[in-house]
């Protein structure tokens, strides 16, 4: 019997029937023959890097969250560097894990005093003004057929308004699986970024323009994404001794420069992003039958390569 | 500090200020006000109980999978009856997770042999004849504007082809989280059904057409989609003992009574139904600042309900 794969283990096996490769290139491929000018350096200031206790087996666990860039959300993205540079969430835990939506972290026992001098983010932020867009294409949450749409902006998913709404002109960044978002209550200027989320699944776009996004996991989202899932409303864990301790959450340019990880992000601006987008709406490598002509913009995930 | 949840705890404690609750229930009250008329027992030939090994805590894991009403997927259905009457999957496991993808089980050593009388299924059973739809709407993917679409039948998500298209008329199942496939080799047709795969992220709408779809995961998706990412090649374990034992796998009719589950699903063609499949695309509960004005079909998850 032979192996069964849900996508071609190796190309070299069907180098033979191949029509020119131009033609049939998996976004995989495009990705690996990406030339350097393509990637663009995420600056040490600008990633978060949470190191989880380690797991039952002593493995290590760190997770890395690159920010927005501007101008998005910066109200709590500020909070989130004060956050950081006061050591605040250390000693705090993962508290939630509800299966295909989020994971969220912060202080369970919410009673840990902020440090002080954070904003109080007003509603207006969740929408900045216009940025430039490469790759638009209509979109359901954004006013399909109705001048809304989705595009990319300097490496990430943004969305914006319909024409004839009063948010007409404004843009939004975008719930895809691993966006990190800001917790808050009801009030919708109750967020500081001490609570943070990541999704875990179906993106829930309709939180786009509900709730703010402040960054990205960019590595180890396995960490988060494969812990067990909570059992009490929302999926918080019931028990204390559920709850993963956060050892430190530091701004990767406060970290020691040995243990500083360095990434890069496809400029979405670049020739190879537009085959790779185009790629992941066209699937013409050899496994499959029906190319879509269309993806969803959470089908079509900015790729991310470590360099240290 | 107040509690920060990205949904609102109760709707007790905020009905003082809420408008007419016609207008502002959640897409949960909507299920959970649904009268019985509105739910559809499903029969417990249509369902294959999926029992794992205990976990390192004891901790029984069950999972139930329902099967696609005709006229989807027919073949590997049927052979998929048969895998389980003769108890093929009984001592094999799960091998592959891959973040944000799938989770994948079967036969690691690709050595079993299959009982006799297995279909080879044509790649032409990928679609079927047309069915009637509830709730049509655009699709990226079905060709989004050019008069494909998307729409719900018995209870399923299920997208329709373009015009023009040689596909023209055809319909076919869509993969949303939890939606369970067949594995396959290259040429289409290799799929027998004894390797399967469910979805864990974000709706991989390029499988659709390229790749049987024969079910969806309505109870116990946790215990799949919690393991431990694979380190290998497609997230296959690398070590045999990462593997997870698949205890037995039969249709819920073989059960003893006892011990065989009943569920219903929200009919899709009722009026709770329509309700939630516009609560879904206009969250107007008391969180939700911008309903979004529409929904991905897989962002509106049918209702499922367990009754024994």
């Amino acid at each position: 019997m032979k192996r069964i794969a849900l996508l071609p283990p190796t190309l070299a096996l069907l180098a033979a029937t191949m029509p020119p490769p131009a033609t049939v290139l998996a976004p995989s491929e495009i990705v690996a023959a990406a030339p350097g000018k393509d990637w663009v350096t995420i600056a040490p200031a600008d990633m978060l890097v949470m190191d989880l206790a380690r797991d039952a087996r002593g493995v290590a666990r760190r997770v890395v969250i690159q920010l927005l860039p501007q101008p998005f959300s910066r109200g709590w993205i500020g909070n989130i560097r004060k956050l950081a540079a006061a050591r605040w969430w250390d000693g705090t835990s993962v508290n939630r894990v509800q299966d295909n939506y989020v994971v969220q972290w912060g202080d369970a026992t919410e009673k840990k005093a902020l440090p002080g001098g954070l904003a109080k983010v007003p509603q207006g932020e969740y929408e900045s003004a216009a940025v430039s867009l490469n790759i638009i294409r209509p979109d359901t949450y954004a006013g399909n057929g109705q001048g809304g749409g989705v595009g990319f902006y300097r490496g990430w998913p943004v969305a914006f308004a319909k024409h004839g709404e009063r948010t007409n002109g404004s843009h939004w960044p975008i719930h895809c699986y691993g966006m990190v978002g800001v917790g808050r209550d009801m009030p919708p200027d109750t967020g500081s970024g001490a609570e943070l989320y990541t999704v875990i699944g179906q993106a829930p776009r309709h939180l786009d323009r509900n709730i703010a996004l402040v960054g990205r996991v960019i590595s180890g989202i396995e960490y988060l994404s494969s812990l067990p899932r909570g059992t009490g409303p929302l999926g918080f864990y019931e028990k204390p001794e559920q709850r993963v301790t956060i050892t430190s959450i530091r701004l990767a340019s406060e970290l020691p420069e040995i243990n500083r990880p360095q990434f890069q992000y496809m400029s979405t601006e670049s020739a190879s992003f537009t085959k790779y987008a185009d790629a992941r709406a066209n699937r013409r490598d050899p496994f499959f039958i029906h190319p879509a002509g269309g993806a969803d913009i959470c089908n079509v995930p900015v790729p991310i390569r470590q360099t240290h």
